[in-house]
């Protein structure tokens, strides 16, 4: 082989053959590539601790147009002819990144469904990096398929508990009783068979029925599928699927639509924050029988509403409709047996969106579409002779082309599976409702406070108030101020035809005195602007008297 | 606030309050991230290490069944009541998948376009996971969205390097450009404009015109933009696109069609591998001046034959037509002074996707769609009032929800930005150019061995070769017994009606003794097959005597 430096890589570059000098420490894989990542690990770590303490709170101070000539400034060209090499890099991109994060671990950084990750699913997350297992065929991702498997299976039983599927495993002890399933599988069948197809649903036979998920990138595409499997099943009768969502539906429900090239969906207002089960039938009834998918949502964006999901589904079903449930954010409530009574009625959907990088702290991506039985996910079922032929599936070698819309795909399942096992059932339980509970004790002290406004008791973990009375200039300049300043990031909501301040609290570890210096912080802002207003006021009535 | 102990995170759970020392090392952000994911990592790394020393080559042995069972056993149950803890989790996850994979970084697993990554970019793509910055709007990314804009900016000028932007930067050092770009910027700019609008192309106003280009999760995602793009642009002079593409085209064109709601693509048959000029003009011909949309490929998945793009162009112009070019796999050879000719006239498609997780060496996932200007991003616009308010945007708040059409989004850019910097073009020409030399020597030790046929001299860096004469069952047979054994990770292809197979050489590292040895084991196990299968014949015929 002729010799090629891969220069940049390495302080000196001896211009070795392949396997030389040169080339140790270059991939994150094989034997060699733990060694390799070691010391690349200690100046990531070291850079994000430095990129914390330079940064110095939730946010970089000095808006977008001061933050973008930090970041120029530090990254340097972004593709020199001649490498600065990995150390270097690393340190100085991770570095800027991180001195310019608006970072979910500090407590007043709360705008978003945008949330802190743990330790351990981050951690997990590097091997999905450094042996870049594919989803897309069995032969690059031979266990990590496995494993998404099992786990799409379990969380699938967490949403559609009822639901038995053929291996007649139910409840949340689901990994013993897939391997039981699997002996009595091993009884049951041929030669042909395999075990993993008693666990991945195979969409081109339909075999391994019951609830079953599929991985996404986020509520988005989860959506996104709801939609596109209503839309095979209407025309698999000969018609066109009409969406129907609330007003407080995510708006990737319209986007989807737009996409898969449906009409747009028909909105049911929703002046009470939930889709109402009365105005929803009004709205069916308009249709006269026309395929429907009624899309409700378990946790919205802007208030954390939940919808009366069974009320719903029950009226959907009067009218043959199918449903959808975004509970991308509302749907790890089902980890709590406290908290799972709120999203009564989810199992009777007949496809759900639900997100483990909201409350469920992953790193993104860590999307789920989960349907009461997988043979409904048969429209997704799709061939590419180099991926999934016929011979190799007869051979054994299971079919996971139809288990997304997407080709190569990485196994975002592993830090979930991980976390999972971490925490448990009831670790993950002890988070959502602490995270819950914090929003509690946040509501509590906004609706305590002279001069704000709460809007509702919180649903979920979203806390939203304004200045009595409203002004929707005020609130808006407030949160551009706290994030020109770094101190806050807040979120915006507008209700009811005004303008809100939303606080998405989504870090377990908020203490009593973060949310009292957020509403001080708040306080103070407003306070400063009124003062701001009236100097102007005065400026321009002293101007003319002038 | 209640006091919610996190069960299974620590071998004491001592019930603190939030805060307490039950939540140290719990998150993997803020500034005590660094130190609780110091340990975790540890253990991730000891994990692979062991893992790859369990498997001891290219995949596990045992086939899908004997997989499933070795991971079923080793991850116990999904979802515990109560958690196994942080490091007992990683430990047995992570050595289970990585016992399990089909690692890329073995040279022997070369079957599909599945790269080993490069540790640099592996290690930089923790601090994606630590930091969790969601892609979807300046206030939860702000310095990750710069970084994203400066870096599909020198991407898609990579691409397009005649197109001038408004800033006047082209070529490969463009970040010096787009600096001075932006102190003319300043000047230029009233209140209102800032520094980032002049990077992003900003969707609502179109500024920022000139080559541009959106992340991605791969190929799949950026042709199925290249088909939207087409779709909206007929829709809006009232027409539907009809898409035209090669029978060398990736599945994932016919997909995205149907997932867009269009006809099914008008294929052009493909005998000598490459979408041939004449014959595209006849197919656009029979659209008689219909809008259609051409895909043509740089790289295709089965032998990596380049299409003749300048001329395919030329007949599409000629016929009013669009072009995409599929240059997922073939793209990064722009990196390459010495090959990027092999891509003349990509630069005058109207979109081109290309991938940095092939040829680039990064984890999945790292797509690119680019553009030779940023305004034909518009009809991807669209408002979110809590992500993108129109007075938000005026006040200079960058607009990020028509980068892409998900809504939460990891910034895989971080990794890709940090390979560059470290390598600059020079280290990542080297690499491409060093893979597809190792592909010219296969193809030659192939040539020369004695009952082998060879496809065709590599185009990029797959090597496609039958027993001589063909046998399609022989060829299915040997390569799931090689996978079986856990020996190596073969492709096939289905060419000219018959089965080959394929290696996809993207290791850099590959050394000629890895070769070699590649080519005796298909050989030793082509005899193995025939004998078996004389051995059997004989039984049978031994039965028949009987």
């Amino acid at each position: 082989m002729s010799a090629f430096t891969v220069d940049g890589l390495h302080e000196t570059a001896p211009g070795a053959e392949a396997g030389g000098e040169a080339d140790v420490g270059l991939l994150a894989g094989g034997g060699g590539g733990p060694a390799a990542l070691r010391p690349l690990l200690g100046t990531v770590l070291a850079a994000l601790e430095r990129g914390a303490v330079e940064r110095g709170g939730p946010l970089p101070a000095g808006g977008p147009r001061e933050v973008s000539w930090r970041v120029r400034a530090a990254a340097g060209a972004v593709l020199p002819e001649v490498g600065a090499g990995a150390g270097a890099a690393l340190d100085a991109l991770v570095g800027a990144v991180a001195a310019g994060a608006a970072d979910p671990a500090e407590p007043l950084c709360a705008a978003h469904l945008h949330c802190p990750p743990l330790a351990v699913a981050a951690a997990a997350d590097v091997a999905a990096s450094a042996l870049n297992p594919s989803m897309d065929s069995w032969d690059q991702a031979p266990a990590a398929s496995t494993l998404e498997a099992m786990v799409c299976r379990e969380l699938a039983r967490l949403v559609f508990p009822d639901v038995e599927g053929a291996d007649g495993a139910a409840g949340t002890d689901g990994a013993a009783g897939a391997i039981d399933a699997e002996a009595d599988a091993g009884a049951r069948s041929g030669p042909g068979t395999d075990a993993l197809a008693d666990t991945y649903t195979d969409t081109k036979t339909g075999a391994g029925a019951g609830p079953d998920a599929l991985v996404t990138s986020g509520g988005t595409e989860a959506n996104q599928l709801g939609l596109l499997l209503a839309r095979q099943a209407a025309r698999a009768v000969g018609g066109q699927v009409r969406v129907v969502c609330g007003a407080n539906a995510h708006h990737s429900v319209h986007r989807s639509a737009w996409l898969l090239g449906l009409a747009p969906p028909l909105v049911v207002p929703t002046p009470r924050g939930v889709l109402e089960p009365e105005a929803l039938g009004v709205a069916l009834d308009g249709l006269e029988g026309a395929p429907a998918l009624v899309v409700a949502t378990a946790g919205t964006t802007d208030t954390g509403d939940v919808d009366p999901l069974a009320e719903l589904v029950g009226v959907a079903r009067g009218h043959g409709a199918r449903v959808h449930v975004d509970a991308a954010y509302g749907g790890p409530l089902l980890f709590s047996e406290r908290l799972r009574g709120r999203l009564a009625g989810l199992r009777w959907a007949d496809s759900v969106s639900f997100d483990l990088h909201k409350l469920g702290w992953q790193p993104v991506a860590a999307g789920f579409f989960a349907v009461p039985d997988g043979a409904a996910l048969r429209p997704l079922e799709h061939c590419a002779d180099y991926l999934n032929a016929d011979d190799d599936t007869e051979a054994g070698l299971p079919d996971l082309l139809g288990r997304s819309l997407r080709t190569t795909r990485r196994p975002d399942v592993l830090k979930v599976a991980v976390t999972l096992r971490a925490l448990g059932r009831a670790g993950m339980a002890g988070l959502v409702e602490r995270t819950c509970a914090a929003a509690v004790q946040l509501a509590e002290l906004v609706a305590g406070t002279e001069g704000f406004e709460l809007y509702a008791r919180p649903a979920l973990s979203t806390v939203v108030f304004r200045p009595v009375g409203g002004d929707d200039a005020l609130v808006a300049g407030v949160r551009r101020r706290l994030l020109e300043r770094g101190q806050a990031v807040l979120g915006r909501a507008s209700l009811g035809g005004g303008l809100w301040w939303k606080v998405t609290l989504l870090n377990p570890l908020v203490a009593p005195s973060d949310l009292a210096a957020l509403v001080k912080l708040v306080e103070e802002a407003v306070e400063e602007a009124v003062v701001k207003e009236a100097v102007a006021e005065e400026a321009v009535v002293e101007g003319a008297d002038a």
